[in-house]
């Protein structure tokens, strides 16, 4: 017997029903739609993770048969199952209701329960399934620590300072001042949709270096560097942008405040992480239980992915450099293979979920501010890729590395451009058009980056095709 | 750069934030507490993570260090970081609001955030922590199922239906009769009382069994199959105790579709399954991307979770039918392997999950209720001790098995108890003294079980103390 309290209540009514420990209240509750809620949002979780395991595995084996990286793969089958065409996997903040997915309206036909309910069990699956899809990218993160090694990317460090910062600010002013003039953008739109060129996506670009074997190779390690510099300076270019497209001023002090944390928050990291190294080494030896190895490490890992959020930068960053500190030790080997199958599990939701979050609706031609804004997103995207492709050309003293792939390794914004283009949007200074080729340009690097990085890494490395069994 | 929608906004205000890929509504969204919130359901869940994390790791290291199964320190952790002391993982089910938790406490401090705000917050941590919890249960049994032996199982099959059928007779029959002739209860509240003693917690029972690695010798696996029957059997005392309750007659015609879906479910699955295992080999075997073993197995557990939920079964029995069955494959040490970092991380989830949940003030003389039922939850502890422990000398014709274990492995009650008091008292038919009598009961049951199994199977067996790494 095991975890039903609900459940039981269940036999009651035409629902089904279960959930956890509950002494004196579920009953009571039972008569609430709250109770009736709980069973259906497992069951949603259930099915929901049974589509996007389906979804990844057939887009990640389709994309490696055809030669693509596989997460090019997990994100079309995101796309396949997500808003623009299954409608299997759908979220409320894109607009969605219980109806328009296919999941609540097969659960509401087999449970008969009321649309109210089934709203809130829309509502809370989409929130766990969201968390979920979180927790996989900090995983995938701490795995791609896992897998750097600090020194190194020390070692490239201002080759990175270097690839970074061209990177932000050639987009940037190429993508402001060829709006302003050519398109007759006004300033504070067109100071959006570059800054929305500058960012790029760590997961993304991440997860293709992993899966072609690049990762720790000297370019690699560059690309990894750089996005992770990008990242603070985006969140920084975000911050001086929509205070001013919010006052008209930039909130100095709050640049500064941006700056300072996310320099001791990396600096620290890495100082505490050499003292951490050791005591980390001598906890999980002294454990003997199960998972005395695993769990302390995600104690660290998601203290830092909590830290990295609470102070205004990313979650994703904690996990990051958690990973890099733990790179360190000897207990890495060991480590890094028993998050291999924890990776499996839950990155894969991460990159299902951004391509089901992904509407190609916005490429649609019949929508008048798409074809408005088609002629500016082809100039973006131009600009989006060759903005970042000469950051490669950058990097001095080196002749021996392949800049061409350091450059194509920048290239995808993923999400956070178009974060740039909601507050945009919101703030009233974006036209439609130009919010619609700020998104064009997002799903297009996105999705060209991986097939891009492939072709520029020509030269087969030793890769195991099946890395984790 | 990476998943941070909202997060940016958070730049113009005083609260941190990050979500995903969100296209256009996140800002529009933002004005509202819906996007406040998301990015501190985040800090939340991780945070939860690191609490319980820290409270398994403490509890099953001291539990393991004092000669107990390491899940006793993690029920116990759980205990001091919830409800019952330290508040620092508390659920709204019981009657919880955001002010008693110490985590909403600290992040509505560090936000600032509004008090309606981080009610909702801790509404959807929640929600998130106890899908979490229930995932965590279903890899349990999934891993449980995986190192079970469908032939071993069915060779002990006679004896498990034997144990499984005493162990719900006698303590009913003994419970019933006791409360109505000893303590003068009238019928229906004695019923409840007597029906809240049959069940075992095949998640305590089978973790401890593991623990000790009793779980593949034959009493483990006569426990295993009796409890699993058990699971059933109890499903259906209660159909009929509560609808005995509810219009003082039994639904005869649910009843005969729980017996007929229960099992034709188990068998199904067994058949299923036989013709299934050659089809994943070759599935795992052609697919060449990572995951390439875990997903597939993930999502043949996760449907089959979601089909045993969907038939008013449980959905951790569809997951220990799934782990059977794959068990019987080629790739069953590849893939057991694997699961076990899945288990570690999250299976301590459920376990202090259910320890937060429990309220031992329940055990607090000072109540008057307390105090009245303390003689009848004495009386219905030993029923519940005893009624199991019988169960062992019922195993005939195997003159060389450990009876005394077979039946002290029945003895945890889990949370199935509380269901029935919870059924019980929202029905008005058991009185409070009554109510508190089945909690305390289920309560040391739970408690008592995972020594006395220790205890019982003293005989050292070969078992390697950390079994992950």
């Amino acid at each position: 017997m095991a975890i039903d309290a609900t459940h039981w209540l269940s036999l009651l009514s035409p629902t089904f029903s279960f959930s956890l420990w509950s002494k004196t209240i579920p009953v009571l509750a039972a008569a609430t739609p709250e109770a009736e809620k709980g069973p259906l949002v497992l069951a949603a979780v259930l099915l929901s993770l049974v589509i996007i395991y389906f979804a990844s595995k057939i887009g990640a084996e389709l994309s490696n048969w055809m030669g693509f990286p596989p997460v090019l793969g997990e994100l079309v089958g995101g796309v396949v199952v997500g808003i623009s065409a299954l409608h299997l996997l759908v979220f409320p903040e894109s607009g969605s209701s219980a109806s328009d997915s296919v999941l609540m309206t097969f659960l509401q036909g087999t449970s008969g329960l009321s649309l109210d309910t089934i709203g809130e069990v829309f509502q809370t699956q989409s929130e766990v399934m969201s968390v979920l899809a979180e927790l996989g990218v900090i995983v995938l993160l701490f795995e791609i620590g896992l897998e750097s090694n600090l020194k190194e990317l020390m070692a490239v460090g201002i080759q990175a300072v270097v690839v970074a910062v061209v990177g932000v600010v050639v987009p940037f002013v190429a993508g402001t001042a060829g709006l302003m003039l050519l398109f007759g953008v006004p300033a504070i739109p067109a100071i959006f949709a570059g800054a929305a060129l500058t960012a790029t996506s760590i997961g993304i670009t991440s997860k293709v270096l992993s899966e072609l074997g690049r990762l720790t190779s000297k370019e690699g390690q560059i690309i990894l560097g750089a996005a992770v510099i990008d990242d603070v300076l985006g969140i920084i270019v975000l911050a001086v942008v929509a205070s001013l497209a919010k006052t008209g001023e930039v909130d100095v002090s709050n640049v500064i405040y941006l700056i300072v944390s996310a320099s001791s928050f990396l600096l620290g990291a890495i100082l505490l992480g050499k003292v951490f190294n050791q005591s980390f080494v001598a906890i999980a030896d002294l454990l003997k239980t199960r998972g005395g190895l695993v769990i302390p490490a995600f104690i660290f890992a998601f203290l830092m992915a909590y830290v990295g959020a609470a102070i205004h930068l990313e979650a994703i960053l904690g996990a990051f450099a958690a990973g890099l500190v733990l790179d360190e030790t000897d207990k890495r080997k060991e480590l890094q293979k028993q998050v291999v199958p924890i990776a499996d599990l839950l990155v894969p939701i991460f990159f299902v979920t951004v391509g089901a979050k992904t509407d190609l609706g916005v490429l649609n031609p019949a929508v008048p501010s798409n074809r408005e804004g088609l002629l500016m997103a082809i100039f973006l995207i131009v600009v989006a890729i060759v903005g970042k492709v000469v950051t490669g050309l950058a990097v001095f003293g080196q002749p021996q590395l392949n800049r061409l792939a350091i450059g194509v390794g920048m290239i995808p914004r993923g999400e956070v451009g178009l974060v740039f283009a909601g507050v945009g949007s919101a703030s009233g200074a974006l036209s439609e058009a130009t919010e619609a080729a700020i998104i064009m340009m997002v799903i297009l690097t996105t999705f060209l980056a991986p097939p891009l990085l492939r072709f520029v890494f020509q030269e087969p490395a030793s890769v195991p095709a099946k890395e984790s069994d």
